[in-house]
């Protein structure tokens, strides 16, 4: 091995307290830069301003000569249900369009299926001893939450470069009546960024199942969320369910949150047309029907897929910048770091930071100390813990560039520092 | 007795054979008539045009330097909430504006309080032997569609000229500690338009209840929705559960969905700060916040209280009268019939017609076969049941007035049909 490999102590000690030395430097620029989470900025919602005058005074019928100013029209509009059927891979009867938070249909869809069973008759899953999710990880801290909250256990699964460890899905869903979902982000993975592979998707389908009445949460929020001129296209899970024996497995959902307004979007359903009828059923004594007008604005802005599209670019050439900016500062300060990596997504809204065993929470808390937020360490875990405390989510869209290279160069300074730590530790 | 009461079996027939004959004749007509739901009617919603345009392109700003498009903001607009501070009776933090429906809200607290139980601590309600909610009688079939589709048993209490009969429900709440909430329309009820007396509100507010976690489910849907000039005024349930003791008792709802569009409005939630803290809480897994655009549409447009009374006196322009033609109606061909009486509210959307017990689904089969569709006899009981099958609750705001006229006259003759069909029998 070269001495560079091997470098004295005195040398690790130097090294050290030159990186020290730029973390206060940081520091004492008193910056104030927020990573945390995924939120379009002012320019990407900008794509959308048009929306907040439509739909006009004198636009308010639907096709069916359906006035949406008033009550009704449960599962949405029918333009709307067709303006979103192929980005769902569902017929528009099987497309459910809701109000403004896809999460909240998550929410309601696990909240149904506790109190009420699902379309299969099942026992309502709050009589149950038990209920378990599996949670490919690192994942989505909101999917985690709604588990946590209803105190359905979460077993966690890896999530590899094409999607969950299928061997151990397969082994747990055969074996266990009590797992009766998994949470999937299949396209753009939150955090990773990965994508399912059309093999993995059609295990996913096909697998058998302990459970008479598994679901797989398939939360493709990223569906048309490219960064690259690659639109990646994945297996159709509604198809390939259905084709396996198991039409009923998929609750697919969808949102323009990150289409058109965050706030103020739409949210998606698809599924079989037992299980459209089925949630529909469980809407029923709850409304009378979804906020029709934002769907009528949203089809006259979108106009067809071809339109959401075309918006999709804008956004890309606003934050795939910001992304690959955020990657050539890590290819820079942290390529030569032992145990350091981090994803290069082509599409979604965060890109994956490992850092060594043991170091994440240090980053996130030198990286406070530093002005700049971080989504907490273990948030991509069930019940917040990591167990080797080593994956941090990057979310880059959010800020301006300047301030997302500015936080990128900052962040790989406390990596720097809290690794030297380790070293430094592990040779004490 | 003259002979006028005790006719003839001769001019009976003659005169069932001319009723006949007439219901006959508008059945001929072929009329498509609807008075089931209580719609705003297009002119109605007409009167909220600018909603539609608003806010434009360069408004999204709310309060607070709080970029409305995007991501955020639980609790609603800090302005939404001044706004609807003093019709919801409560300070503005203590409300909370939500999405477009305020059936929505009521089903997911019952939701929550089942499976998390209430700001008490209390044990979630679904893991109670048995759970029950007072339901004054004649009242709204959406709420007691809640409690059937979730098996919460429904206790008929009758409601009177000054709201529910109260000896009846401080002894059963006194006792049964199932009894867990009791659903309110404290003004202007649907569907028999009373308003509940400032004695009663005080007798709700302080009555001991076996249940530590009791709820008034307080829809106070038509807060604003006068009839006549006088502007009726009831007691402010939130402040005198207060001063009882019972500062968490009642959960206030209220929506604009009759006040601007009625899929199109905002939904609203009152109480005291630890509901409002435990609804947040229980809205923290299932959303990231609501459509907030829509809440400062709604600021811009009724800008005050003043701009919301206003907009409701241009309701009462155009339903008042629709009211009135039903009341003349029956008052000129119902007012000799025996056991024939209804409602004349003050405010609301709703008259109940009160027939000969047995005589109610007879008029509504009357009616539909007239071409006039009626809300279905016994909605306005729990699991839809009228034990008397005497109460029909009539909606005429929706269609124009010519045809809630022509509506009006079918419906009485529809009661002159059943009625003499009823004496009939009664003598045969």
């Amino acid at each position: 091995m070269t001495e560079l490999a091997q470098p004295r102590p005195r040398e690790i000690t130097q090294e050290i307290q030159k990186i020290q030395e730029s973390y206060d430097a940081f520091k004492a620029k008193g910056l104030k830069l927020n990573l945390t989470r995924g939120k379009p900025s002012t320019a990407q919602l900008n794509l959308s301003a048009d929306l907040l005058s439509l739909p006009g005074a004198a636009d308010y019928f639907a096709e069916g000569a359906n006035d949406c100013r008033n009550y009704g029209i449960l599962q949405g509009l029918a333009e709307a249900r067709r303006l979103f059927s192929d980005i769902m891979g569902a017929a528009p009867e099987q497309v459910v369009v809701a109000n403004n938070s896809s999460l909240a249909l998550m929410h309601d869809t696990v909240v149904y299926a506790l109190l009420k069973g699902t379309c299969e008759g099942s026992t309502p899953w709050s009589k149950l001893h038990e209920v378990a999710f599996l949670c490919p990880v690192p994942g989505y801290d909101r999917h985690f939450k709604i588990c946590e909250d209803y105190g359905i256990r979460m077993i966690p699964v890896a999530l590899r470069e094409d999607g969950p460890d299928m061997h151990a899905v397969e082994q747990l869903t055969a074996q266990d009546p009590s797992i009766k979902a998994m949470w999937c982000v299949p396209k753009y993975s939150n955090p990773t960024g990965i994508v399912y592979s059309d093999a993995v998707i059609e295990r996913l389908a096909a697998m058998k199942t302990a459970a008479t009445d598994f679901r797989l949460y398939w939360d493709n929020a990223y569906a048309v969320h490219h960064l690259t001129h690659e639109r990646i296209e994945i297996a159709n899970i509604i198809e390939l369910c259905a084709r396996h024996g198991h039409p009923n497995r998929p609750f697919v959902f969808g949102s323009t949150s990150k289409v058109t307004l965050a706030g103020s979007g739409l949210a998606l359903f698809a599924g079989s047309r037992e299980n459209v009828n089925w949630l529909l059923s469980r809407f029923t004594p709850r409304t009378i029907g979804p906020d029709k007008i934002n769907q009528l604005r949203h089809v006259r802005f979108l106009k067809n897929e071809a339109g959401i599209l075309q918006l999709m670019e804008g956004h890309r050439a606003l934050i795939a910048p910001k992304f690959q900016r955020v990657l050539e500062i890590f290819d820079d300060k942290l390529a030569h770091i032992p145990n350091v990596t981090w994803t290069r997504p082509k599409g979604g809204y965060f890109i994956t930071l490992n850092v060594p065993n043991g170091c994440a929470r240090r980053v996130v808390a030198l990286a406070k100390g530093a002005g700049i937020e971080l989504t907490p360490a273990g948030a991509t875990h069930p019940y917040g813990k990591d167990p080797d405390d080593s994956t941090i989510r990057i979310a880059p869209t959010f800020p301006e560039l300047a301030e997302v290279e500015q936080a990128a160069e900052g962040v790989a300074l406390c990596v720097l520092v809290a690794t030297a730590e380790n070293v430094g530790l592990a040779r004490a």
